[in-house]
Protein backbone atom coordinates (compact mmCIF):
# COMPACT_ATOMS: atom_id res chain seq x y z
CA UNK A 1 0.00 0.00 0.00
CA UNK A 2 2.95 2.11 1.19
CA UNK A 3 4.99 1.58 -2.14
CA UNK A 4 1.30 2.39 -4.37
CA UNK A 5 0.84 5.60 -2.61
CA UNK A 6 4.91 6.66 -3.25
CA UNK A 7 4.41 5.46 -6.80
CA UNK A 8 1.28 7.24 -7.03
CA UNK A 9 2.64 10.71 -5.52
CA UNK A 10 5.38 10.41 -7.68
CA UNK A 11 3.49 10.14 -10.62
CA UNK A 12 1.45 13.08 -9.60
CA UNK A 13 4.48 15.03 -9.49
CA UNK A 14 5.68 14.43 -12.55
CA UNK A 15 2.35 15.47 -14.05
CA UNK A 16 2.92 18.62 -12.55
CA UNK A 17 6.28 19.21 -13.08
CA UNK A 18 5.11 18.13 -17.53
CA UNK A 19 1.88 20.55 -16.80
CA UNK A 20 3.98 23.17 -15.28
CA UNK A 21 5.34 25.10 -18.43
CA UNK A 22 1.46 24.44 -20.26
CA UNK A 23 -0.34 26.07 -17.23
CA UNK A 24 2.58 29.35 -17.37
CA UNK A 25 1.97 29.66 -21.32
CA UNK A 26 -2.07 29.74 -20.74
CA UNK A 27 -1.34 32.32 -17.74
CA UNK A 28 0.99 34.07 -19.95
CA UNK A 29 -1.71 34.21 -23.11
CA UNK A 30 -4.42 35.49 -20.74
CA UNK A 31 -2.28 38.24 -19.37
CA UNK A 32 -1.30 38.88 -22.91
CA UNK A 33 -5.03 39.02 -23.91
CA UNK A 34 -6.46 41.35 -21.00
CA UNK A 35 -3.49 43.63 -21.40
CA UNK A 36 -4.47 43.98 -25.32
CA UNK A 37 -8.42 44.20 -24.44
CA UNK A 38 -7.13 46.86 -22.43
CA UNK A 39 -5.28 49.36 -24.79
CA UNK A 40 -8.37 48.62 -27.12
CA UNK A 41 -11.00 49.41 -24.34
CA UNK A 42 -8.69 52.72 -23.70
CA UNK A 43 -8.86 53.82 -27.92
CA UNK A 44 -12.33 53.57 -27.90
CA UNK A 45 -12.68 55.74 -24.61
CA UNK A 46 -10.38 58.23 -26.38
CA UNK A 47 -12.06 58.49 -29.60
CA UNK A 48 -15.43 58.66 -27.94
CA UNK A 49 -14.15 61.98 -26.34
CA UNK A 50 -12.64 63.26 -29.71
CA UNK A 51 -9.19 63.25 -28.78
CA UNK A 52 -7.10 61.76 -31.80
CA UNK A 53 -4.17 61.79 -30.40
CA UNK A 54 -4.53 59.89 -26.96
CA UNK A 55 -6.28 57.00 -29.21
CA UNK A 56 -2.68 57.10 -30.94
CA UNK A 57 -1.42 56.05 -27.61
CA UNK A 58 -2.10 52.65 -28.67
CA UNK A 59 -0.21 52.12 -31.68
CA UNK A 60 3.95 51.71 -32.01
CA UNK A 61 4.94 55.40 -32.37
CA UNK A 62 7.48 54.21 -34.58
CA UNK A 63 8.17 55.54 -38.53
CA UNK A 64 8.01 51.83 -39.54
CA UNK A 65 4.75 51.57 -37.96
CA UNK A 66 2.33 50.44 -40.93
CA UNK A 67 -1.37 51.16 -41.86
CA UNK A 68 -3.42 49.47 -44.50
CA UNK A 69 -6.85 50.72 -45.85
CA UNK A 70 -8.51 51.77 -49.04
CA UNK A 71 -6.00 54.07 -50.42
CA UNK A 72 -3.39 51.65 -49.74
CA UNK A 73 -0.44 51.94 -47.47
CA UNK A 74 0.55 54.79 -45.04
CA UNK A 75 3.48 54.26 -43.16
CA UNK A 76 4.53 56.19 -39.86
CA UNK A 77 3.14 57.52 -36.38
CA UNK A 78 2.91 60.46 -37.53
CA UNK A 79 1.57 60.00 -41.14
CA UNK A 80 -1.10 57.80 -39.33
CA UNK A 81 -2.26 60.44 -37.00
CA UNK A 82 -2.07 62.99 -39.95
CA UNK A 83 -4.63 60.27 -41.73
CA UNK A 84 -7.20 59.81 -39.05
CA UNK A 85 -6.96 63.95 -38.50
CA UNK A 86 -7.65 64.50 -42.04
CA UNK A 87 -10.38 61.77 -42.40
CA UNK A 88 -12.19 62.65 -39.26
CA UNK A 89 -12.10 66.60 -38.84
CA UNK A 90 -14.33 66.95 -35.99
CA UNK A 91 -16.16 64.95 -33.01
CA UNK A 92 -19.35 64.94 -35.72
CA UNK A 93 -17.07 62.98 -38.37
CA UNK A 94 -15.61 60.66 -35.79
CA UNK A 95 -19.15 59.86 -34.25
CA UNK A 96 -19.04 57.39 -30.94
CA UNK A 97 -16.94 54.27 -31.62
CA UNK A 98 -17.79 50.60 -30.79
CA UNK A 99 -15.33 47.70 -31.27
CA UNK A 100 -17.28 44.15 -31.14
CA UNK A 101 -16.20 40.43 -31.86
CA UNK A 102 -12.84 40.87 -30.94
CA UNK A 103 -10.30 37.60 -31.07
CA UNK A 104 -7.00 37.74 -29.98
CA UNK A 105 -4.94 34.92 -31.31
CA UNK A 106 -1.01 34.94 -29.73
CA UNK A 107 1.55 34.61 -31.99
CA UNK A 108 4.42 33.84 -29.76
CA UNK A 109 5.05 35.27 -26.76
CA UNK A 110 5.37 38.90 -27.61
CA UNK A 111 2.95 39.08 -30.64
CA UNK A 112 -0.38 38.62 -31.48
CA UNK A 113 -3.19 38.92 -34.14
CA UNK A 114 -6.54 40.95 -33.07
CA UNK A 115 -9.18 40.68 -35.03
CA UNK A 116 -12.46 42.87 -34.78
CA UNK A 117 -14.95 44.77 -36.12
CA UNK A 118 -15.50 49.08 -35.52
CA UNK A 119 -18.51 50.81 -35.70
CA UNK A 120 -19.17 54.42 -35.91
CA UNK A 121 -22.62 56.28 -35.04
CA UNK A 122 -22.99 59.52 -36.66
CA UNK A 123 -25.87 62.21 -37.57
CA UNK A 124 -24.48 61.97 -40.81
CA UNK A 125 -24.27 58.38 -41.50
CA UNK A 126 -23.16 55.06 -39.90
CA UNK A 127 -20.35 53.25 -41.14
CA UNK A 128 -18.12 50.61 -39.86
CA UNK A 129 -16.31 47.23 -41.53
CA UNK A 130 -13.64 45.00 -39.87
CA UNK A 131 -9.82 45.12 -39.05
CA UNK A 132 -7.08 42.82 -38.74
CA UNK A 133 -4.41 44.08 -35.99
CA UNK A 134 -1.02 42.97 -35.21
CA UNK A 135 0.23 44.12 -31.57
CA UNK A 136 3.67 43.46 -30.23
CA UNK A 137 4.91 43.46 -26.74
CA UNK A 138 7.16 46.63 -25.84
CA UNK A 139 8.83 47.68 -22.84
CA UNK A 140 6.01 49.99 -22.30
CA UNK A 141 3.45 47.38 -22.68
CA UNK A 142 1.48 45.84 -26.22
CA UNK A 143 1.34 48.59 -29.16
CA UNK A 144 -0.10 48.27 -32.32
CA UNK A 145 2.63 47.43 -34.93
CA UNK A 146 0.03 47.03 -38.05
CA UNK A 147 -3.30 48.05 -38.50
CA UNK A 148 -5.86 47.45 -41.77
CA UNK A 149 -8.99 48.57 -41.51
CA UNK A 150 -11.83 47.83 -44.26
CA UNK A 151 -15.04 49.92 -44.32
CA UNK A 152 -17.63 47.86 -45.89
CA UNK A 153 -20.59 48.87 -48.41
CA UNK A 154 -23.42 49.99 -46.56
CA UNK A 155 -26.16 47.34 -45.83
CA UNK A 156 -29.15 47.23 -48.56
CA UNK A 157 -32.33 48.72 -46.67
CA UNK B 1 53.76 41.08 -27.82
CA UNK B 2 52.60 37.17 -27.06
CA UNK B 3 50.07 38.92 -24.23
CA UNK B 4 48.53 41.37 -26.67
CA UNK B 5 48.24 38.89 -29.20
CA UNK B 6 46.54 36.15 -26.61
CA UNK B 7 44.54 38.86 -25.35
CA UNK B 8 43.41 39.58 -29.00
CA UNK B 9 42.71 36.59 -30.00
CA UNK B 10 40.60 35.58 -26.40
CA UNK B 11 38.53 39.01 -26.93
CA UNK B 12 37.95 38.41 -30.42
CA UNK B 13 36.73 34.71 -29.59
CA UNK B 14 34.57 36.17 -27.07
CA UNK B 15 32.88 38.45 -29.82
CA UNK B 16 32.35 35.70 -31.96
CA UNK B 17 30.41 33.72 -29.12
CA UNK B 18 28.35 36.77 -28.40
CA UNK B 19 27.51 37.57 -32.02
CA UNK B 20 26.86 33.76 -32.48
CA UNK B 21 23.10 33.88 -31.67
CA UNK B 22 22.58 37.10 -33.68
CA UNK B 23 24.08 35.69 -36.64
CA UNK B 24 22.31 32.69 -36.36
CA UNK B 25 18.88 34.77 -35.99
CA UNK B 26 19.53 36.63 -38.92
CA UNK B 27 19.99 33.20 -40.76
CA UNK B 28 16.74 31.65 -39.69
CA UNK B 29 14.58 35.43 -40.28
CA UNK B 30 16.39 34.89 -43.95
CA UNK B 31 15.73 31.91 -44.59
CA UNK B 32 11.78 32.42 -43.65
CA UNK B 33 11.51 35.22 -45.61
CA UNK B 34 12.86 33.22 -48.39
CA UNK B 35 10.26 30.05 -47.57
CA UNK B 36 7.31 32.65 -47.37
CA UNK B 37 8.57 34.46 -50.50
CA UNK B 38 8.35 30.98 -52.27
CA UNK B 39 4.60 30.25 -50.65
CA UNK B 40 3.68 33.48 -52.75
CA UNK B 41 5.79 32.44 -55.87
CA UNK B 42 3.41 29.26 -56.18
CA UNK B 43 0.37 30.95 -55.41
CA UNK B 44 0.93 33.68 -58.22
CA UNK B 45 1.78 31.01 -60.51
CA UNK B 46 -1.12 28.66 -59.84
CA UNK B 47 -3.19 31.38 -59.85
CA UNK B 48 -1.81 32.25 -63.06
CA UNK B 49 -2.89 28.86 -64.62
CA UNK B 50 -6.41 29.45 -63.88
CA UNK B 51 -5.93 26.43 -60.68
CA UNK B 52 -7.95 28.04 -57.29
CA UNK B 53 -7.32 24.50 -55.50
CA UNK B 54 -3.60 24.71 -56.15
CA UNK B 55 -3.11 28.54 -55.19
CA UNK B 56 -5.11 27.33 -52.09
CA UNK B 57 -2.16 25.36 -50.64
CA UNK B 58 -0.71 28.37 -50.01
CA UNK B 59 -3.44 28.82 -46.70
CA UNK B 60 -3.42 26.90 -43.30
CA UNK B 61 -5.66 23.92 -44.43
CA UNK B 62 -8.04 24.47 -41.22
CA UNK B 63 -11.37 25.19 -39.89
CA UNK B 64 -9.32 28.06 -37.81
CA UNK B 65 -8.15 30.01 -41.43
CA UNK B 66 -9.71 33.24 -40.97
CA UNK B 67 -9.86 36.04 -44.13
CA UNK B 68 -11.09 39.45 -44.27
CA UNK B 69 -12.75 41.04 -46.96
CA UNK B 70 -15.26 44.15 -47.66
CA UNK B 71 -17.69 41.77 -46.64
CA UNK B 72 -16.13 41.22 -43.23
CA UNK B 73 -15.22 37.95 -42.51
CA UNK B 74 -14.85 33.96 -44.10
CA UNK B 75 -13.53 31.19 -41.27
CA UNK B 76 -12.36 28.07 -42.42
CA UNK B 77 -10.15 26.82 -45.63
CA UNK B 78 -13.39 25.06 -47.30
CA UNK B 79 -15.22 28.64 -46.78
CA UNK B 80 -12.23 30.85 -48.16
CA UNK B 81 -12.20 28.17 -51.42
CA UNK B 82 -15.78 28.47 -51.79
CA UNK B 83 -15.17 32.11 -51.81
CA UNK B 84 -12.63 32.30 -54.30
CA UNK B 85 -14.40 30.20 -56.34
CA UNK B 86 -17.85 32.16 -56.11
CA UNK B 87 -15.77 35.75 -56.90
CA UNK B 88 -13.21 34.07 -59.82
CA UNK B 89 -15.72 31.78 -61.32
CA UNK B 90 -13.75 31.25 -64.63
CA UNK B 91 -10.10 32.26 -65.79
CA UNK B 92 -11.46 35.38 -67.53
CA UNK B 93 -12.44 36.60 -64.12
CA UNK B 94 -8.96 35.32 -62.51
CA UNK B 95 -7.28 37.11 -64.85
CA UNK B 96 -3.07 37.29 -64.53
CA UNK B 97 -1.86 37.81 -60.88
CA UNK B 98 0.91 39.94 -59.59
CA UNK B 99 2.15 40.65 -56.04
CA UNK B 100 4.34 43.26 -55.31
CA UNK B 101 5.68 45.17 -53.13
CA UNK B 102 6.22 42.33 -50.47
CA UNK B 103 7.59 43.29 -47.10
CA UNK B 104 8.43 40.19 -44.75
CA UNK B 105 8.43 41.30 -41.45
CA UNK B 106 9.25 38.58 -38.61
CA UNK B 107 7.10 37.76 -35.67
CA UNK B 108 8.87 35.91 -33.36
CA UNK B 109 10.24 31.89 -34.48
CA UNK B 110 7.46 30.68 -36.25
CA UNK B 111 5.49 33.95 -37.01
CA UNK B 112 5.61 36.26 -39.96
CA UNK B 113 3.91 39.49 -40.97
CA UNK B 114 3.58 39.73 -44.89
CA UNK B 115 2.57 43.54 -46.54
CA UNK B 116 2.10 43.66 -50.06
CA UNK B 117 0.02 44.68 -53.29
CA UNK B 118 -2.06 42.75 -55.75
CA UNK B 119 -3.18 43.55 -59.19
CA UNK B 120 -5.36 41.62 -61.42
CA UNK B 121 -4.63 42.21 -65.61
CA UNK B 122 -8.19 41.35 -66.87
CA UNK B 123 -9.69 42.09 -70.24
CA UNK B 124 -13.22 43.10 -68.23
CA UNK B 125 -11.06 45.63 -66.50
CA UNK B 126 -8.05 45.56 -64.12
CA UNK B 127 -8.64 45.45 -60.22
CA UNK B 128 -5.73 45.86 -57.23
CA UNK B 129 -5.64 46.87 -54.01
CA UNK B 130 -3.34 45.81 -50.70
CA UNK B 131 -3.41 42.70 -48.51
CA UNK B 132 -2.37 41.77 -45.01
CA UNK B 133 -1.19 38.47 -44.49
CA UNK B 134 0.05 36.64 -41.30
CA UNK B 135 2.05 33.49 -41.57
CA UNK B 136 2.55 30.40 -39.60
CA UNK B 137 5.64 27.88 -39.72
CA UNK B 138 3.94 24.36 -39.31
CA UNK B 139 5.93 21.06 -40.04
CA UNK B 140 4.89 21.14 -44.04
CA UNK B 141 6.04 24.59 -43.83
CA UNK B 142 4.89 28.23 -43.62
CA UNK B 143 1.27 28.94 -44.51
CA UNK B 144 -0.99 31.67 -44.28
CA UNK B 145 -3.11 31.62 -40.82
CA UNK B 146 -4.79 35.17 -41.50
CA UNK B 147 -5.60 36.99 -44.69
CA UNK B 148 -6.91 40.66 -45.05
CA UNK B 149 -7.71 41.61 -48.83
CA UNK B 150 -8.79 45.05 -49.84
CA UNK B 151 -9.66 46.38 -53.46
CA UNK B 152 -8.71 49.53 -54.06
CA UNK B 153 -10.71 52.19 -55.75
CA UNK B 154 -10.07 52.83 -59.82
CA UNK B 155 -7.31 55.26 -60.31
CA UNK B 156 -9.06 58.78 -61.97
CA UNK B 157 -8.31 58.72 -65.71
Amino acid sequence: MKKTCSSFCAGAFLLVLALAPCATRLAAQQGARQAILAVLKSQQADWNKGDIRAFMNGYWNSPDLTFAGTNGFTRGWEPVLLRYEKTYADKAAMGTLEFSDLEVRPLGSDAALVLGKWHLQRRAGDVGGVFTLVFHKFSEGWRIIHDHTTQSPPEPK
